[in-house]
């Protein structure tokens, strides 16, 4: 057997139209949406990764501005820029790109970003209010986990979905929107005893650790739907995944990387800030 | 085989006696700790509750008011009460005890309570804060069952942890410190299929549905320790578990009800208040 690729551009794109669409209605009226991404970091992978955001907020229409504090940048200079963000009448999206300078703890900063501005979902308060079923953005990845099993029509009521990594950009949010989904939840992690036999009772697996191809055939159930979420670089300048290729030859579906949920994350990030 | 029984009761003592030493020390200084029930219900179950938590208080030598609001309180009412409460430098701690009145959603009043004074741990801050490892007060029930099972010394990194019930005061934030204890940890509840397969895989097992006797052996794995966090009224007043007597019978070691997870959880709710 061999897999279906689940492929997320076709719904980025739509989602970007949509965007595109609202955004372009604001800036008729003379109020265009602005996103700030915050960073304070040299990391290569990082500044592709912005960068390919403020491409995409561009084309879409959206005013995108990069905030560089530079990687001398203490947690009280972030706190700072964050919450002058939060409070500017002309910003709707802050989102405050990692690594973070060596010290500075993500959880300790982006209690300053607003929420309602908290377009990648980074501040605690958001995971709170979401876990509890409250309006709140998710991050966008996490968020965009779901979006794209929902594209495929994979059932999640009452389904096994198990998560490998239990980051809490990523594993702890999309447990809770997987459990809102009336999926039965497993997170799993580098502590998880035998991982292969925990993965392998998933209808719905998702890796997100942050590991060149962790997850293999051995870990994946028959027929399984399986979502990368890593986006690890390679020596060629390229995009590997947490998932084996090989694993197509035993799940029933798999996103690719790249072209799998990255394009989804990106778009549902621009959502947020024209929301 | 018969389980080990794991009483509360004694772990539950020390606690308050703790509390109590601190209390005296804070009536000394002329700064008496208080705690402030928020209650909007006639629930028998709940006022014996309240009571129960008055008296425990009254002898650590807590001061404790109930502010009944009736049940006829709106949202507005509970949020602004909570509020002022929250602003009241007299006023240590503030739980708010539910039910509610109908059309009344915990969530969208806990967020009243400031997240220092959230001694139940109630405020979904407090449940972000918790998820991403940020000081923050669990809500007591939650971290009863944990300190239970460190009384008793059972080991929690890499194990697999499965929670029946994903309640915003029990499963969820439950999932989180036993994530943060390196558990491996599955969530179910009501939609999960072949509920008896997953609770199998279970070195450590929780109860938190409020469905008297629901878990019964075949939900068991031999040897596992199996924590009941149910407190479900009987016809002759009494409190029954979520766990059928007959998984003694499997378990290796079995909370009991009552005199289990009940007493540990009131005598964190004071040590909040003290801390």
């Amino acid at each position: 057997m061999t897999a279906r690729r689940l492929a997320g551009t076709d719904l980025a794109a739509r989602i970007r139209a949509e965007v595109a669409e609202r955004a372009a209605a604001r800036r008729d009226a003379g109020r265009p949406a602005r996103l700030v991404i915050v960073t304070a970091t040299d990391d290569e992978a990082s500044a592709w990764y912005v960068r390919s955001i403020a491409s995409a907020a561009g084309k879409a229409g959206l005013d995108c501005d990069v905030a560089d504090l530079g990687t001398a940048a203490t947690a009280d200079d972030i706190s700072a820029r964050l919450a002058g963000l939060s409070a500017d009448p002309a910003v709707d999206g802050v989102m405050l790109q990692t690594p973070l300078p060596p010290g500075v703890v993500l959880a300790d900063v982006s209690g300053a970003i607003e929420p309602a501005k908290d377009v990648d979902g980074a501040n605690p308060v958001s995971l709170g209010r979401l876990a509890v079923g409250l309006p709140a953005y998710a991050p966008a990845t996490a968020a965009a986990v779901v979006a794209l099993l929902d594209e495929y029509a994979v059932g999640l009521a009452g389904a096994r979905a198990v998560v490998v990594g239990r980051s809490a950009v990523v594993g702890k949010p999309l447990a809770h929107l997987l459990l809102d989904r009336d999926a039965t939840v497993t997170v799993c992690h580098s502590r998880t005893r035998d991982l292969a036999e925990v993965t392998s009772t998933a209808d719905v697996l998702v890796a997100a650790v942050g590991r060149t191809h962790l997850v293999t055939p051995e870990h994946v159930r028959d027929g399984a739907v399986v979502v990368d979420v890593g986006t690890n670089p390679t020596a060629d300048g390229g995009l590997a995944g947490d998932v084996d290729p090989a694993v197509a030859e035993v799940a029933a579906a798999l996103t690719p990387v790249p072209g799998g949920v990255g394009p989804v994350t990106t778009a549902l990030l621009l959502k947020n800030v024209v929301d």
